[in-house]
């Protein structure tokens, strides 16, 4: 499985799940190396927006697909967190993502949104774009399975 | 598109297709920010390997998955290339991806392979195992379909 | 790969899509047998409805998910090809199909559109939803890749 | 959700993977239309053939991509069963299919088998051939994830 959240916030004051995402993002190492930003949140969506570097893109200035489907996977994971119940881990089951543009701008942009929301999975889908000054265009899609598994006890030492 | 050679080698000095694997490889900025080599290239097959880093994991040690997903797709497109004629660019159209496992351990192993080639499109697959101690166990599965397109002429100035 | 049109109708007194995409599925034996129907055409969108019958259904009068993959598969093919130039060969290279909720209902309605049209590659998406009295509910999703070819050359002997 | 068992069978007099896997697809309408057998079930495998017939081919003799995907995705269940706990249903979550080359032949056959066996998801895979007189050649292949869920409590009247 792949983690969107490991432990999920305790929700310590406050269900708000656009809270519960951001501090999840915030312990997420590799969208800081990618520089990614979850730049809105709302009830069953998330965006995630990745800025133009040299380290995260091929030659010639275009993101690297492997970009492209991690901030996908990602907003499409976070859309899941913001229906699921706090107390709930959200994984990435699998996800199918098809490339439809080169990547070549200042920004790539991935909007997810959940398609169905059940007890124990959730269907994702997440569109990318690509934005060059003031032309935007799409340059991948994905359809993603979500799970909700119950948060594993934390591995921690007692007293800590 | 996602591309794992832009403008591919002019294989100047020879066809092979290990060395045009590595100096395609070489030019992928993602690849070294992440760390990855690749370690083994055959005929229609390739193996790339990750090493442990923080940057490029989740709280708690594991491989993030968009990790895991980069090197499956590109072992996968880089096996499709040892298969290619060596003026094609190899292009990922599409990939799915299933997480099998949490990605715990010392490195990430991804073993790509053609299924079959085609004229125009060939279906790749890879499965990605990672590694601790002597504990080796499958983290991953994807199936893939490449593109081979002809290579665009480069966009340069005369002269340079 | 699966094909949607075998050989294309030479649009004997039009190009029009609607033509083609009705001619080509009258020569689908498997479509009729399921009971399936092209019920709307547009630009770049096609339905396909296939209504309740004991064959095609699993016990308790579940719609067996093969026939939803099956007309959700046609419904993006001919989306497709609306698009595709007259000549061409519309063939599904790969789809993924997510089952959201049991079919259950009088009919299923698979609506089919392009998301981007490319020279040799188109990517479709399909929802599939079941019809039960008033109640509509999507219960499939997929999403999906054609490949345009040039037409074979019909394969019969010289004088026929 | 796509189902491959409905309500399991209750094993009266056996817990043999096997017994079941025959019960439960002798329930299924369509395979019966489709002329599919399973030929073969293994632990964790199972294999599922559909012989020629002029209702499920196209133009030209092919197998349709519906009743390759159809006997795919049912191998992938049934191999799944072969492990399940015989109180569980085994329902088809998603599958991804690449078809690999013309189903052109006398039959099909789907090799499934178990990737992972989860709590609650499996992952599968199947191959399907296409045989002709001697000749057998890879037409397509999967990638599928299985959900294992406590079995609905059959909907029925009482005395009945």
């Amino acid at each position: 499985m792949s983690e969107h959240a490991g432990q999920p916030t305790k929700s310590s004051g406050g269900h708000d799940a656009g809270e519960r995402v951001q501090a999840s993002f915030a312990r997420q190492g590799l969208m800081r190396l990618l520089g990614a930003e979850v730049v809105e949140v709302g009830e069953g969506t998330c965006v995630v927006e990745v800025p133009f570097a040299e380290g995260i893109t091929q030659q010639e200035s275009y993101f690297h697909g492997a970009v492209t489907g991690a901030i996908a996977d990602t907003a499409g994971g976070y859309a899941a967190m913001t229906l699921a119940p706090p107390d709930r881990e959200v994984l990435t089951v699998e996800y199918k993502v098809n490339f439809l543009a080169p990547a070549h701008g200042e920004k790539l942009v991935a909007r997810g949104e959940v398609v169905t929301a059940g007890r124990r999975l959730f269907v994702c889908r997440a569109e990318v774009s690509v934005v060059e000054g003031r032309d935007e265009r799409v340059c991948a899609a994905t359809l993603q399975t979500i799970s909700l598994s119950p948060a594993r006890a934390p591995d921690r030492k007692p007293g800590t």
